[in-house]
């Protein structure tokens, strides 16, 4: 491992992914870490707990269709929503750089509090911590969210019941948040405005998973994007995943600035988009289930799951090759969420 | 309110209730969070659980006797244990600047697992973040927590029993993380080492609770120290607080510090002690108990809760006069945890 912290371990990618094995998961070493889940699922009396945490340091602070403080609300809904729990708690905390101006802090924990109660949770404990000018940049926001989970939905976090011939849906077009974000940046001044995808998506999932029953693995597609959350899925598994390029929906704005630009759509942070894999059977209801929800108007089935390539992502391209799809490596946007 | 955060906004103090009541209060409008306690009480199915979250940016990360890290996990869990739950669960939030030496990440996320088995909770969740070089100070850590707490001390959080009469304790000397970790810094070099008390005191508090009834508040004594504490204990409440300024208990090599330097102790921050309240029939009993526990044997009755001066505290003085303490105004000692 490096002898330093670099950019790249915080790409969600496999910089990231060493540095949870090799450090983290070596000394805090037990059962629920160890699942390397986004909540950790926790035994109560009558019914599990899910509990997860996330920091936000997105740069800029407001973007469009959003700011840190939406962020941090959706982002930890979110986590709790792919495991099947329902978001109930979240914690608020705050390390303030001195000098940010209070109309700022307040916009963001305004826009907090909606989120809040449009996604149906309480912020019900917090803290602040301020540092001096120069030693943190305007504002990072921790929200750790505490969800209750019924037992029928114990299996969905760890995706326990992934078999082949299982489909692959998107809730809609990847890559807005990330290039909303990038174009909020100085350096890239863009006039065709893309908004950031940035939703609770608790409502959405709890209606799917309460219509239907062939909901075997749900994850939101943040850091690193559609590519490196399906890497993940398959990673020491005994499938692999192929999908097809053309079936992923992309905004023509975001396909054009990529294209422009040098990115790549799949690898692109979202935060109002989820992979769902649901069994064959259900799929097509499960898609119009969605279909029928604002956020999830453009889902599309992109692919399956497949005997064969075990741990593998394979991409059909739209040219009609194909194509191993890793996670990310590198760094392609610090500071995106 | 102040246009800008300024550094007093994170001293918690004067001004840091302020931004809590103006602010966060404002927006995130529930039963739990304003209740103002270190952990928010949330029903569960069976039992109550209790959720906390800390931010530490503690300035330097390495100081005498701990480091950033091991205070990561004693103040949540502490957090949790003052509120009379069993702490169970900790999250991990890592916000960290490139270019941070590896081994000393290495050596922060050690002391963590390392207190942890100490305290008796798993660290069952995580997140990583990293910002460029400059954009923080090395590291940050936000840990949240929840534990489980049994309907018997569901009174201990909000101190709904506190009666005049009632004794107050503190476990032990105070000061000492504070003069550890303004010695640890280049500025202030100096040779008498003090070292901090930061330490899990979830045993001790189960010991206490355990075998005595007559617990009716706790609260861990952190930013703000003893004074800020005992401020906010009386703060809207119907009754006063009288305390002897001889027998709060304070380190000769602190006592001597803190006059060299013009620091007063009641005001230094502290990261393994706790006031309790306790029916002055038990007090003896508790105080028994508490001295049997290495964390507790210099456990000493400060003074108690009295009928007269409504939400004021009054010290009696070493010389026989008596003052009025109030809660921390500026800022004592920034990024202090």
């Amino acid at each position: 491992m490096s002898d330093k912290i670099l950019l790249s371990h915080g790409s969600g990618g496999l910089m990231s992914d060493r540095l949870i094995r090799e450090m983290f998961l070596t000394y805090f070493d037990n059962n629920y870490l160890s699942e390397l889940s986004d909540s950790a699922l926790l035994p109560a009396d009558m019914q599990k707990i899910s509990f997860t945490t996330d920091s936000y340091v997105v740069d800029p602070v407001f973007f469009p269709g959003g700011n840190i403080g939406k962020l941090a609300v959706c982002g930890t809904v979110n986590d709790l929503a792919v495991s099947g729990a329902t978001p109930k708690y979240i914690s608020a905390g705050f390390i303030l750089e001195e000098g940010l101006p209070m109309k700022d802090l307040e916009k963001i924990v305004k826009s907090m509090a909606e989120e809040a109660k449009k996604a149906g949770v309480k912020v019900v404990t917090g803290d602040t911590k301020i540092v001096n000018k120069g030693k943190a940049d305007k504002i990072f926001i921790n929200t750790a969210g505490v969800g209750f989970l019924s037992e029928k939905y114990a299996h969905i976090s760890a995706g326990e019941n992934i078999r082949s011939g299982d489909k692959i849906i998107v809730n809609g077009a990847i890559g807005d948040h990330g290039v909303a974000v990038m174009s909020a940046r100085e350096e890239l001044k863009i006039s065709n405005q893309v908004y950031s995808d940035c939703a609770s998506l608790n409502h959405l999932i709890k209606k799917v998973l309460e219509k239907c029953e062939g909901v075997k693995f749900m994850r939101d597609l943040t850091r690193g994007g559609l590519a490196s959350v399906l890497a993940e899925i398959v990673e020491y598994r005994n499938f692999g995943i192929r999908f097809s390029e053309t079936a992923v929906p992309v905004s023509e704005k975001v396909q054009a600035l990529c294209e422009m630009l040098g990115f790549d759509p799949l690898y692109l942070a979202n935060e109002g988009k989820i992979v769902m894999i649901v069994s064959s059977e259900e799929a097509e209801s499960i898609l119009e289930e969605m279909k029928k929800d604002p956020l999830g108007k453009e889902s599309s089935i992109i692919g399956e799951i497949k005997n064969t390539n075990q741990g593998k992502v394979v991409m059909e391209t739209e040219i009609g090759g194909s194509r191993i799809v890793d996670k990310i490596t590198g760094e392609q946007l610090p500071r995106i969420c």
